[in-house]
C-alpha cells in the first residue's frame, strides 16, 4: 500500500465529464489499496473570470478580499470532485486550506507556505476514506484566507506530500509528461521517463512549461518524488526526483525554448562601479523581474549592459529603464522584442567538458547569430533571433543525440516499475 | 438615523455594471446618516448552474455537501458587493451565514432560522462599516452549513431585521411593489402604498409571486416593516406591515392568479369514514403539496375529491393519487392541467358580507366557469379554465373599483413619508 498525494489542475476539473473522469481515476487508485489525497485546482478559467469580475467593480480590489473571493473557485472544483468520488460509492471528505492548516505568510495574492498541519489528513485516510483537498490557498497566521500566486496548487499538493510523507505526488496536466524538447517544435522530441530536482528546475526556468519551477523546489527541500502525467490517458509520465549517480548519464537531457522574454540593452552607460547594481536595483524595487544579463565594454570608459525580462512587463520596464538610463546619463535604451532563448539542460554538463562550445558550433553551422549567452553549470543558455527558434531547438536536439524513433516513442518502463525505481532511489 | 436592512436578489447582481449600482445605493443609504445592512442573493442563475453541475457528476448528491457548494454563491456575491462598495470609499465588511451566526435546524436545502446571533453585525455598524452578509445560508447545530430554500435571502434579511431592531427591511426586485393585479395582465393594475401582512401571505398565497410567503410570515411573526421595491429606480414600492383598523378600509386589495397547479379528481370513491385523510395523509407522505380541497356526493354512497397541486410534482401526484384511489376501489382519477385558480384579497372582506358573492356574479356575466371554490376571512379563491383566466383578472379588477387612471400610477407619498407612515404604524 502506497500513499499517493494525486493533483488535478483547471483543464483537468474543467467540465462535469472531465470531473467524472478525475473521480474514477481517483476511486480506482484507492480501490487498488492505495491512499489518496486529490488536491484541485479551480474548474477551468474561473479563476481569470473571479479576477475579471472583481476588477470590474473595484479597480484595485483590496488583496485580502480578492483571496477570498478567488479561494470559492477551489472550494466549488473541491465540494463537486467530492460528490462525484461519493457518487462512485467511496466515501470521500472535502478539506480547505484552512481545513488542512496550510498557514502561509500573508503576501495575499502569492504567499509561501509555512507549515501544514496534516492530522486532519492523515486520521481521514486512516479511517478508509479518500481526502479532497482545495489547492492553492492558505490561511496567514491572523487567519485569513491566502492564495499561493502561479503554481500555488501544484505547490500545495508537494507540501502535502511532504506533510503525510507521501510515496509519490502525482501532477496531473494535458501532456504526457516532460520531453526532450517541445513535440510541436520537434517531432522527435521523446518524453523523459526520470529526471533530476536540479535538471527540472533549470528547464522550468529555461521555459518548459510543465511542473512550476516553485513545486520542484518544494520538492526537491523535502524530498518528495514528484511523477508529472496526463490526465488523459493511464501512460507513465515522467519522475522528478534525486537521482543516483549513476543515472546522471546522459550530457544533455532536453533542450527548452522561451519566446516570452524580450531583450533590453542600455547603451554607453558612464562605466562607473555600482552601475549594474543601481540599474537591477531599480528594477528589483518596481518588481520588474530580470533574466539573463550581460555587461560588456563599449566605447571608452563606459559599458553596454543587457538584459533579458518577461515581455508582459515590457511597459513598465521600459518607464523605469529609461529613467534610470537617463540618470547614469546612457546614450540610448534598446528593446527587442523577436528574440528567443534555447537552453540545452543536462546534469552530464557537470563532467562533460566542451558542451557548450558544441552548442555554440552547432547553432553557428546552422547559421543562428547568437547575441547573449548565460550559463550554469547544468544549463546553457543562449539568446538568438526569434525566427530562428524553432530551428535552433530542432538542430541541437538532433546535435545532442536526443531525437527518438517514434513521434512519440512509448516508455518501456510501466509506471508502477517507474515509481519502483523512484522509490529505490530516494 | 435609521436602521435599514437592504436585500438584494440574483437578477440585481448578475452583472458587475449591477453590483456597482447596488454598491452605489448601499454607500448612497449610508452616506444620508443612516446604517445599512445589505443581504445578497448568488448571482443571476449561479444556484441553478451549481445545482446543474452537482448533479451531473452525482444524480443524487447529498443534501449535507450540496447546501455546502451552493454556499458558495452567495459568498462569491458577497465579497464582489464589497469590493465594489470599497472602491466608492466606504469600509465594507463581508460576513457569511456561519459569521453571524444564522443558526438553522439541519433539514439540509431547506432549513429554518431557529437564532440569529447579529452582535458582530451591530458591533460592525457602530463602527461605521457597512455591513455585507451572504443570504441563503446558515449553520446547523453541529457547525454544518445549510441553506434555507426558496425564499432563503429574503428570510435572511428578515431574521436580521428583527435580530437587530432594523426600522424597516428594504427588499429589492425586479418590479416597483406589488400590484392590484399583475400590470402585464391588466394595465390598469396600480401599486400598492401599503398593505397589511395577514393581505401579503393571501396574496402571495394566491400566486403573487414578489414576496415569498415565508419571509412575510417571519416578518408578520417579529414586526419587522418589509419594504418592497424595485433596484432598478428609486421610487418608493409596497410597504408590508402591521395595519391600524382605519387603514383597512379597501374591500379588495388585489386579484392574483395563479397558472403553477392541476386538478386532481377521484370519481366515485366508497363514502366510507376517512377516504379524505386517506387520499391527503397519502400525498403529505409523499411530501406533496396540497392547495384547495372540496369533496361532494356523487351517486350514491359514494364521494368526488378534487384538489390542485402543483404542476411541477404532477408524475409524482399521479403516482400516488392511482395507487391510493385504486386501493380506495374509485372508479377512475381526472387530471385537468389547463385551469388556473384567480383570487380576490383584502382585509375589508372580514366587515363586508357578499364579496364573494359579486365575485361569482361577476365571473357568471362573463360566461366563465367556476369548477372549485375556496374561501379564507381575507381571500376568495376560484378554479377556472386556464383560458379565461386573464379576461377573469380584467373583470375582477374592474368590479372591485381597482383600476386606476394611469398605466403605472406613481404613487402620493415620497419613500421617506411612506416609512414615516410604517413607522408610525407600528
Amino acid at each position: 500500500m502506497s500513499i499517493v498525494v494525486q493533483k488535478f489542475g483547471g483543464t483537468s476539473v474543467a467540465t462535469p465529464e472531465r470531473i467524472a473522469h478525475v473521480a474514477q481515476r481517483i476511486v480506482n487508485r484507492k480501490r487498488a489499496g492505495d491512499q489518496v489525497v486529490a488536491v484541485v485546482s479551480a474548474m477551468g478559467k474561473t479563476t481569470d473570470s473571479l479576477i475579471e469580475l472583481a476588477r470590474s467593480v473595484n479597480p484595485n480590489p483590496p488583496a485580502r478580499e480578492m483571496d477570498t473571493l478567488l479561494s470559492t473557485g477551489e472550494m466549488v472544483s473541491m465540494y463537486v470532485v467530492a460528490m462525484a468520488v461519493n457518487a462512485l460509492g467511496e466515501e470521500a471528505i472535502s478539506l480547505s486550506g484552512r481545513q488542512i492548516g496550510l498557514v502561509t505568510d500573508a503576501a495575499h495574492g502569492n504567499a509561501s507556505i509555512r507549515e501544514i498541519h496534516a492530522d486532519r489528513i492523515t486520521k481521514a485516510l486512516s479511517e478508509g476514506r479518500i481526502v479532497i483537498v482545495a489547492g492553492f490557498q492558505g490561511i496567514d497566521g491572523a487567519g485569513d484566507i491566502t492564495t499561493l500566486g502561479r503554481g500555488g496548487s501544484d505547490t500545495t499538493a508537494v507540501a502535502i506530500a511532504a506533510g503525510i510523507n507521501a510515496d509519490v505526488c502525482e501532477i496531473y496536466t494535458d501532456v504526457n509528461g516532460v520531453y526532450t524538447a517541445d513535440p510541436r517544435i520537434v517531432p522527435l522530441a521523446q518524453k523523459i521517463d526520470v529526471i533530476s530536482y536540479e535538471e527540472m528546475l533549470e528547464m522550468a526556468a529555461a521555459g518548459a512549461g510543465v511542473l512550476h519551477k516553485r513545486c520542484v523546489e518544494f520538492a526537491r527541500n523535502f524530498g518528495v518524488v514528484i511523477h508529472c502525467r496526463s490526465s488523459f490517458n493511464d501512460e507513465p509520465g515522467t519522475l522528478v526526483k534525486k537521482m543516483s549517480e549513476d543515472m546522471e548519464k546522459a550530457i544533455v537531457s532536453g533542450v527548452a525554448h522561451d519566446m516570452s522574454e524580450a531583450r533590453v540593452t542600455i547603451h554607453d552607460l558612464p562605466d562607473n562601479t555600482g552601475i549594474a547594481a543601481n540599474v537591477f536595483g531599480a528594477m528589483a524595487d518596481a518588481h520588474l523581474a530580470v533574466d539573463m544579463i550581460i555587461q560588456n565594454s563599449s566605447r571608452e570608459g563606459c559599458a553596454d549592459i543587457s538584459f533579458t525580462t518577461p515581455k508582459a512587463d515590457l511597459a513598465r520596464t521600459r518607464e523605469v529603464i529609461e529613467r534610470v538610463a537617463h540618470e547614469l546619463g546612457a546614450s540610448n535604451v534598446e528593446i527587442l522584442k523577436q528574440v528567443a532563448k534555447v537552453s540545452i539542460v543536462g546534469a552530464g554538463m557537470k563532467v562533460n567538458s566542451g558542451v557548450a562550445a558544441k552548442m555554440f558550433r552547432t547553432l553557428a553551422n546552422a547559421g543562428i547569430s547568437i547575441t547573449m549567452i548565460s550559463t550554469s553549470d547544468i544549463r546553457t543558455s543562449v539568446v538568438i533571433p526569434a525566427d530562428r527558434a524553432e530551428e535552433a531547438v530542432r538542430v541541437l536536439h538532433t546535435a545532442f543525440g536526443l531525437d527518438g524513433s517514434a513521434v512519440f516513442e512509448e516508455t518501456q518502463l510501466s509506471a508502477e516499475e517507474l515509481e519502483a525505481k523512484a522509490k529505490k532511489g530516494r
